[in-house]
C-alpha cells in the first residue's frame, strides 16, 4: 500500500488547461518591457504590434500606454533595457496608399492607426486587435520559425497590405534591404541592419493567400519598375479587392540564411492555411510547457501573476536555425547544427541567476541546446558568449556569464554536452585579455582608473571562476583548480574594510575617492546599474566566504538587515535599472536578486521568508505594471516562479536551491524523466509565511535548502507554514545552506 | 579526291605548345594594368604577386616598374582602370616577425622584399619569383579555385609565413576579417572589404603541407590568445623550423559561400601535394585554350603578342562559384547554379565590343555560362549586370551593354539559353528609370543639364535598344521591335548638324555651351572618357544611318580621314583613358575600338587596312610596355587577336565580322564543333597590307566581310594580299559591309 501511495504521489499530474491563466499584459506597462504578440515557447518569431512610440519604455515595440499600431513584425526582444529588431513589419490599411508611417498625431497622413486595449486579444500564441482607423481585424499566431497574419477586410478595391522593411525598433535601423515578387501570391526578400547587433541578417519569405491584384515596389517612396527592389528602404504594397469581411491571410517564414529556407520553414511549419488550428496547437505547445509547474492557489490573480511569470521564462533564448538546422554563425558562415537546436537572444548576466538554472529542471532537453549553441559560438569566435543577438556579440553587460551556465549543465549532468569541449571553452574564455581579464590575470583584480565599472567586472568574473574551480575539481583538473578558485575570491580585493563595502581600487594601498556607498553613476563609475551598497553582496557562489570579510554573522545580518532600510540619495546620474527599491535592495535589477535568501546562511531564514513574501505580494502583480522593472528577458520572471515554489538558485553553479516562503499551496514538478516533485505549504496563509518544519517524502527534513539532485529524483516535499517565525526549523550550523567549498 | 581534300582542309589542326608564346609581361608596364601572376582560364583565382605601391598604375596590384613585394593575394583584376581585389595575401619571411608590411624605403621594418625581374618566372598557370631580402623561392601555381603556393626557405628556426587579411588594392579595404586555426595544418577564415564592390565577401580555407610549429594570431599587432580572431585586421603568423632548401607548400581555396566550401573546393580540385604536376596541369588548361586559335606567322615577336593577348582575354570573365555550384548572389544569398558556371567580374561597357563576340566563335559553352550568369543577376535584381564584380553591383560605365551580349547570343543560337527569359530581361532593363532610361523613355534623349555623361550615356542606350529590336523582330514581337527600333535612332538625337559633332543636347532648340569638339573633362561633360570627336562615331549598329546622318558617303569618308590627323588639345581634365591617339582616334579605349574598319562600309577597305595594320605594328608589342592603354578585362587583347586574324565585330550582335587586313600567315580556327575555319593571308608582308582578293572554300568572295555562320560552318577563307589598295576588291555596294536594317 505504500509504494502504490508513493507511485501515486510522484506521478505526474493530469494536463490541465494552464494558458487561460496567462495574461500577455502583466509587464508591458511600467519599465517591464515585455514583448507582446504570438510566439511558441523559444520561437523564433515573436509576431507583434509595434506602437509609434521610441523610448525605453518601447524597448519590445509596445508599450501599455502607447495607443497607436504602426504594424506587426516578426522578431522582438522581451524586456530588455535597449530597443532593438522589430523586423519585417506589416501593416494592413484600406484607401488611398500611404507609403508612410505617419505620426500619432497626424494618423492621416500614415499608415498607422489608433487602437483600443479593449479590442484586444492577448493570449499565449495568439494576438488580435482592430485597428480603428478602417476597422481591420487584425490576427496573428505563430508556429517556431513562422508568423501566420490573418486579417479582416471591410469591402473595398482599396484594400492593401503594406510591408516595410526600413521599420525596426530602438537602435536598429535598416542598412540593405531587398524585395523580390516570385509571383501573385509569393514575395522574398531580406532586411539587414544595424544597431545593438552590428550586422543583423533577416530573410523572409512570404505567402498570400488570395493572389494580389497588383504588388507595386518602392524603395522609399520611389516607385520600381521592376519585380526587385534592392536598396536602403524596401517596401511593398500587396493590393487587392475584397469584399465584406474578407480574409485575407499571410504566412511569413523567417531564416538567418536564406529566403529559400525561409520558405523551407513556412513548408514544414505551416503546409496549409487552417488558421484557427495553428493558433490552437501553438497554445497546446504553450500549455504543454506551463503544465510542467502545476501550482495551486485559491487566489486567481495569483494564478495569472505565476503563470504568466513561467511564460515570460520562455520567450527566449530563442530559436536561431532553419528546419534543416542551418544557421548563420557568428563567424558569418552558414552552419548546420548537428544534434542540437541552436538558439540565440542570451541575455546572460540577467539570466544565469534564476532562469538557467530553472531552465534545468523543466527544460532538460533545451539546456543541453543552449550549452551546444554557446559552444558553437565558443568554436566560431574563440570565446563564449557574453549577450549574443542573432549572431551578433554585443558585449553587453560586465562579466562572462556563460561560464556559470556552462559549468552548473556540466555539473548536474545534462546529457548531449562533450565536457572536455565545454571545459576548454570556459577555460579559454577566462583566460582571454579583454574586458579587464588582463588585469584580472596579472594583478588580481581590475584597476578602478583603467576599467569602467571594474568592480561589478570583477566580482562577476569571480563568480565565473568559482564555477570552473567546482567544474575543475569534479574533471580532476588539480591544477586548474587551484588556479580559478583563488580567482574566484578575487571579490575580497574589492572589499575596503574601513567603509565595510566593495569599491573601485585604484591599486594594492588606494582606493578611488571620493566614495559614497548610495550613490550611482551609469557607465561612469565602478559598478553596472547599482551602488556599493547592492554590489557587496554579489558573492553568491562564496556565501560563507562573503560572511567572513564582512566580519562574521552578527556584523553581517546586520549590515544585510540595514539594506532593506538604508536610505541614501543614488544621485542624479542614477541607472534607470535601479528600480524596486526596498531601502537600497533594488529588486528591480539583477544583482540583488539573490540577497533576500542569503539569511538562511545565518540561520535565519524566517528573515529571508519575510522579504521573499514582501517582494512577491508587492512587486509583482497581475496588471500591466506587474513587474517592477525590466524582465531581463525572463530573470524578473524566473525569480517569482522560484520563489511562489518557496525556494531560489542563490549559487547559480552548485545545485542547491535555498527556501525562502512558497507563496503557492501546491507546485508540483513534472520533471522530463516522467516523475514529479511536489512541493506543498500546509497551512499557507497571507498571514503563515513561515516554515515552521518540512519533510521530505515522508522524513523530517531541517535543512533549509534543497539539492537538485533529490528533485530530479521525485519526491514530496512538505513545508508546514505558521504565522510566527520557527525558532528551531533551518537555524542549525548543519541545515543552512552552502556555497563552494562547503560540504556537508 | 576533292571530298577528302577538304576533309582534311576542315579538319581541327593537332594541339601544339602554344603556352609557350604567352608572356605575362606584356601589358605590365605604361597604363596595361593586366595581372600578373597564376591561374587557369577564366578561374576565379588569380594568385600573383603585389607591390607596394598604390596607384593607378596598380590596378592589377603589380606593376613593371615596381621592385617591390608585399605578398602574394588570390584575386587580381586585369586591366581595370580602378584598383580592386587583392584578396587573402600570404608572405614568407625569415627571422623575427614584423607585422607590417613596411615601406619600399624601409623594407626591414616591416615583412615586404625587393626582387628582380630576372629572378621572376611568369607563365600561363606559373609565377616564381626570389625574394631577395631572404634568398625565399616563391613559387605559385592554381586551379579554378585554389591557389597553391610553395617556399623554399634557406635554415632556419625562425622561418614563418604571414597571412595579412589587411591588404586589398586600390579602393579595397578590409571591413570584417576572421581567422580560425583548426589545427597545426588547417586554417580557415574570411575577408569581407569594402571598395569599388562595396560588400565582397571571400571565404578561404589554407592547407599547410607540414605541421607549423605556432600558429599566432593578431588583430592588427595585437596578439590573440586563443585560436580564433574577429576584427578588421586578422592576421597570422605560421611558424616553422626549416632545413636549408625546406619546401612548405600551402593550397589555399576561396570561396564566396564558406570556408567549408572552401575546403570542399581544395578537395575536389587539388587534393594532393603535387605542385609540378598541377602546375602541368594549369599549362595544360591555358594550351587547350590557346589552340583554339592556331596561328601562323615568321615573325616571333607577333606570335608572343598574339598568344599573350589570346591569354588576357581569358582571365575574365572569371569563375564565381564552388566545384558544388553555390554562389552568393547579388541578392545576398546563396544559390547553387544549375545548368551553368556562375561567372563575374564582367567589364561589359569594354567587353561587348570585341571580347564577348570573340567568346562566340572561341568560347561557345561559356558563352552560355555567361548569360546565365547575368540572367541571374537579372532574376535577383531586376536588371542585367552594368559592371558587376563578385555579387556588387558598381553601376561603372555608361549604357546596358550586357543587353548586346545576351542578343548577340541568342541571335546566334548558342544552345542553353532561354530565350524568353533572355528577352523579358533586356527589356525590363531597358526599361528601367534609372541611369538617364526616365529621359529616354519620355524625351527620347537624355538632357545634358541632367545628367553628366549624357551624350555617351545616351548614345550606348541606342546601341542596346538596336539589339533589343534585332531580337524582338526574330523573335516575331513586332510592337517591342517598333519601339526599341526608334529607340536605336536616338544617337541622332545628339547630332549638331551645324558643328557636324554629337555633343550635349539641353532641350529641343538647345545644345550645352561652350562646346568644343577636342575638349574632354573628365567626370564633369557630356562623355564617358572621351571628346566629341570620339564619340560622333558611336554608331556600331547602324552605321548606314550614321553615314546618313554626316551628309552621305563624301562627308563621313572626310571627317573619318580627318579624326585620323585632327590635331587640338584636350585639355587638362581629360580622362587618363585616353590614349593610343592617332590625331582624335584613341586606340587606348574603347569607343574607338571599331572606328577603323568604318571604311569597308563605303567601299574604302584600303584604309581600314592602313589603320589597322598601323594599330598592329605600332600600338601593341611584346614588351612589358606593349599595350597603349588599359587592358579593359580583354578587350584591348580581343580587339588584337580579331584583327590579327583580319577581321573585327563592328556590330558586336548582328554576326557580321568586317575585315581588315590580316597580320597572321594563317590562323585557323578550332570550333567546338568539331569543325574548323581557317583565314589564309598569301603574299602577306609588312608591305603587302591591302587583300587584293578572296576566295571562300574555293569560291571567289567579293565581300568586305564574312558572316559568323559562315565560320561556324568550317572552311577556309583565302586572301591575297597586295603593296597596293585594290581598286575593285570590296568597293562595291553589294559587297559592303551591313548594319541593323540593311540586309543582303
Amino acid at each position: 500500500m505504500a509504494a502504490f501511495c508513493c507511485l501515486q504521489m510522484h506521478s505526474q499530474s493530469a494536463k490541465q488547461n494552464l494558458t487561460q491563466y496567462v495574461d500577455p499584459f502583466i509587464g508591458t506597462g511600467f519599465h517591464g518591457h515585455v514583448f507582446m504578440g504570438a510566439n511558441v515557447p523559444f520561437g523564433a518569431v515573436q509576431l507583434g504590434p509595434v506602437n509609434i512610440s521610441q523610448g525605453w519604455d518601447w524597448c519590445s515595440g509596445y508599450h501599455y500606454s502607447d495607443p497607436t499600431i504602426i504594424g506587426f513584425s516578426h522578431t522582438h526582444l522581451s524586456g530588455t533595457g535597449i530597443g532593438e529588431l522589430g523586423d519585417v513589419l506589416f501593416m494592413s490599411a484600406v484607401g488611398k496608399i500611404n507609403l508612410k508611417k505617419g505620426t500619432a498625431k497626424d494618423m492621416e497622413n500614415g499608415y498607422i492607426s489608433s487602437f483600443d486595449h479593449k479590442d484586444e486579444v492577448a493570449k499565449p500564441g495568439y494576438y488580435s486587435v482592430i485597428l480603428k482607423k478602417n476597422g481591420i481585424k487584425a490576427e496573428m499566431t505563430a508556429s517556431e520559425r513562422v508568423g501566420f497574419q490573418k486579417y479582416t477586410f471591410p469591402a473595398s478595391d482599396q484594400s492593401h497590405i503594406i510591408l516595410d522593411l526600413v521599420e525596426g525598433i530602438g537602435w536598429d535601423r535598416a542598412a540593405n534591404t531587398y524585395i523580390r515578387v516570385k509571383n501573385d501570391t509569393l514575395i522574398e526578400g531580406y532586411r539587414f541592419s544595424k544597431g545593438w547587433a552590428v550586422d543583423q541578417r533577416i530573410y523572409f519569405t512570404a505567402i498570400l493567400s488570395k493572389p494580389a491584384k497588383k504588388i507595386q515596389l518602392y524603395n522609399n517612396t520611389k516607385e520600381m519598375i521592376n519585380k526587385v527592389v534592392m536598396g536602403d528602404s524596401a517596401k511593398a504594397v500587396i493590393q487587392f479587392s475584397t469584399s465584406k469581411d474578407e480574409v485575407i491571410k499571410i504566412k511569413v517564414g523567417i531564416s538567418a540564411v536564406s529566403a529559400e529556407n525561409a520558405l523551407m520553414n513556412i513548408k514544414k511549419e505551416i503546409p496549409g492555411w487552417n488558421f484557427e488550428k495553428v493558433a490552437a496547437t501553438a497554445d497546446e505547445k504553450w500549455n504543454k510547457e506551463l503544465n510542467k509547474i502545476a501550482v495551486k492557489t485559491n487566489d486567481n490573480a495569483k494564478m495569472k501573476t505565476f503563470y504568466t511569470a513561467f511564460y515570460h521564462t520562455m520567450i527566449a533564448p530563442s530559436i536561431y536555425n532553419d528546419s534543416n538546422g542551418d544557421y548563420y554563425g557568428t563567424d558569418k558562415q552558414v552552419h548546420r547544427s548537428a544534434g542540437f537546436t541552436n538558439l540565440t537572444t542570451f541575455s546572460l548576466w540577467d539570466t544565469y541567476r534564476g532562469a538557467n538554472p530553472l531552465f534545468t529542471i523543466t527544460q532538460e532537453e533545451r539546456v543541453s541546446d543552449i550549452v551546444n549553441s554557446m559552444l558553437a559560438i565558443y568554436k566560431e569566435s574563440g570565446h563564449l558568449p557574453v549577450w549574443h543577438l542573432m549572431g551578433n556579440e554585443t558585449y553587453c553587460m560586465p562579466g562572462n556569464s556563460a561560464i556559470q551556465i556552462v559549468v552548473d549543465a556540466y555539473l548536474k549532468g545534462i546529457k548531449g554536452i562533450d565536457g572536455e569541449l565545454a571545459f576548454e571553452a570556459v577555460k579559454a574564455t577566462a583566460m582571454q585579455d579583454d574586458r579587464g581579464l588582463n588585469y584580472v590575470k596579472t594583478l588580481g583584480y581590475i584597476p578602478a582608473d583603467k576599467l569602467k565599472e571594474s568592480v561589478a567586472i570583477g566580482m562577476e568574473y569571480a563568480i565565473a571562476d568559482g564555477a570552473i574551480a567546482m567544474m575543475a575539481k569534479k574533471m580532476g583538473k588539480t591544477e586548474d583548480y587551484n588556479y580559478f578558485f583563488k580567482r574566484s575570491k578575487a571579490y575580497q580585493k574589492y572589499y575596503d574594510a574601513s567603509t565595510t563595502f566593495v569599491r573601485g581600487k585604484v591599486s594594492d594601498t588606494e582606493w578611488r575617492t571620493p566614495f559614497d556607498p548610495f550613490k550611482s553613476a551609469h557607465m561612469k563609475d565602478d559598478f553596472t546599474e547599482g551602488n556599493a551598497w547592492q554590489y557587496t553582496w554579489l558573492v553568491p557562489h562564496d556565501v560563507e566566504g562573503l560572511i567572513a570579510m564582512l566580519g562574521g554573522e552578527k556584523k553581517f545580518t546586520n549590515k544585510l538587515d540595514n539594506l532593506f532600510t538604508a536610505k541614501g540619495d543614488m544621485g542624479a546620474e542614477a541607472s534607470n535599472d535601479i528600480t524596486g527599491l526596498i531601502g537600497q535592495y533594488a529588486h528591480g535589477n539583477e544583482p540583488s536578486h539573490h540577497i533576500t535568501y542569503m539569511y538562511n546562511f545565518v540561520g535565519q531564514p524566517w528573515k529571508t521568508a519575510e522579504k521573499v513574501r514582501y517582494i512577491i505580494d508587492n512587486l509583482y502583480s497581475d496588471k500591466p505594471d506587474g513587474l517592477c522593472g525590466n524582465e531581463d528577458v525572463g530573470q524578473m520572471s524566473a525569480w517569482y516562479v522560484w520563489s511562489a515554489m518557496g525556494m531560489y538558485s542563490v549559487n547559480p553553479f552548485n545545485g542547491v536551491y535555498v527556501f525562502g516562503s512558497p507563496s503557492m499551496d501546491e507546485s508540483v514538478l513534472n520533471l522530463a524523466n516522467g516523475k514529479s516533485f511536489s512541493v506543498k505549504a500546509v497551512n499557507n496563509s497571507p498571514k503563515n509565511i513561515y516554515i515552521q518544519k518540512a519533510t521530505l517524502n515522508g522524513k523530517d527534513y531541517t535543512k533549509s535548502y534543497i539539492l537538485h539532485s533529490d528533485i530530479m529524483k521525485g519526491g514530496e516535499l512538505i513545508f508546514t507554514m505558521g504565522a510566527t517565525p520557527s525558532k528551531s526549523w533551518g537555524t542549525s550550523i548543519k541545515d543552512r545552506p552552502y556555497s563552494i567549498e562547503v560540504k556537508k
